[in-house]
């Protein structure tokens, strides 16, 4: 066998999110299908780096292919690209990048580090250029107390009070490097790194520092809530279509070992 | 009568441009029957800043609104934005700032300056969480040649070599304040900006521009169009999905005259 490195970008809007399910169309799915054409009926397996929620983008996501050898070696980095975002076409995702896997590589395991980015779009009028990639929030936000209070949360701290009752994950213990959150005009842009983050962490976070922002908390609220271990105590969850799964840093990258 | 100032976000995609045609809908038609319902079957008289193309979006677009004295004065500044907001509904147009007008202004003469974006997406896989808002360009541009080559329009000319030739303009005289091209990734940002400009004048820049990234012009060829004074000698029209309206400079600003 034989395995390919993709990194993929989509518009997460139309989908049930990566994961294949009864209800809907999934990312998965339309890369499985678009596979099984290019490759005369042949279904790769797939493993990805992270399973986006409905609604969720990613700009940067990141999957491996295992492909039997006789196909694998038929397609140059180009021709796999080109081929699979024909067979995706008209569906919201494509190829940005695809090559050959380092050895051992898998997406999911060898992440050193998950970047996502949230956007609010704090002012009366309903999103126009960015409908579907914000959230949008009409009552004024204070972006730097929000930011303030994000600090609390960083670290290596048990995430319980932010974490989805349908979590898998066997430990709530994670480790958060990065939660910024920053104002450019009428956009709040909150950025999050960690290796690996609980079941809907992201946006819980998000939609607790938004009840500091625009003033039902006072900005310690958020540490006693982390401190409750409790998910009772945290904010609600941000909707999905503010947040996109925005880089995974890898060691090697996988698209610098073999030049895609 | 009693004049409003609007600034206005629109998505071009689905529309015929700014002004009304008898082949498709304008965002003009979708603020006039708005504001007719609003103001229960008064259709206002609407100036614009610039009549922007179909497919040309507008992230900061101004207008300006006539009503009869007994209307405008109903309405607070929140009041006029949400419920102009309200009636245009489901079309991509909105309301960001509204508040009487500054005695004088005029949303077309009284501009100083305007602002246009361009987005090249240069990659090979098509547009996706970007899709509608860049021109997908899939061989590799050279960002700095063509930033290079751009110098060579800054200034004061004669443009008839960037104009349509649908252009009403009087004189094709313009004065270039900025035109720069820059890389961020896989997008190509180009700004312009002048105090006015010809029909077509950014996207025949950009056309052309291009022709210079990807190899097929060298960069002193974008002095000789100019001076040519020839349309054909220059490069073609972009489409019309990577220009967004950005910004216009007025002094005084109608939003900080009267805080809206």
């Amino acid at each position: 066998m034989s395995f390919w490195a993709l990194k993929l970008e989509y518009d997460g809007t139309p989908f049930v999110g990566w994961q294949r399910q009864d209800n809907g169309i999934s990312v998965q799915q339309v890369l499985e299908e678009a596979a099984s054409r290019l490759f005369g009926g042949i279904v790769p397996e797939v493993v990805v780096a992270g399973r986006t929620d409905a609604g969720v983008h990613a700009s940067a996501q990141f999957a491996r292919m295992k492909l039997p050898e006789s196909h694998a070696e038929r397609y140059s980095a180009y021709q796999m690209l080109a081929g699979l975002n024909f067979h995706m076409k008209p569906h919201p995702v494509v190829v940005v990048r695809a090559a050959p896997a380092p050895l051992g590589w898998n997406p999911r395991f060898s992440a050193l580090r998950r970047s996502y980015r949230y956007l609010i779009l704090n002012r009366p009028a309903r999103p126009v250029l960015a409908a579907d990639r914000v959230w949008h929030v009409k009552k004024p936000l204070d972006a730097e107390a929000m930011h303030r209070a994000a600090q609390s949360l960083t670290g290596r701290h048990d995430f319980t009070s932010f974490r989805a009752a349908a979590c898998q994950a066997k430990s709530p213990l994670r480790t958060l490097d990065l939660l910024s959150v920053r104002r450019e005009g009428e956009l709040l842009a909150i950025e999050a790194e960690a290796r690996s983050f609980l079941h809907h962490q992201v946006r819980n976070m998000v939609g607790t520092l938004k009840l500091v922002g625009d003033g039902s908390w006072p900005e310690s609220r958020v540490a006693a809530a982390l401190a409750a271990r409790d998910r009772a105590a945290a904010g609600p969850t941000a909707p999905p279509e503010g947040l996109t799964l925005a880089g995974i840093h890898y060691d090697p990258d996988p698209f610098e070992t073999f030049a895609g």
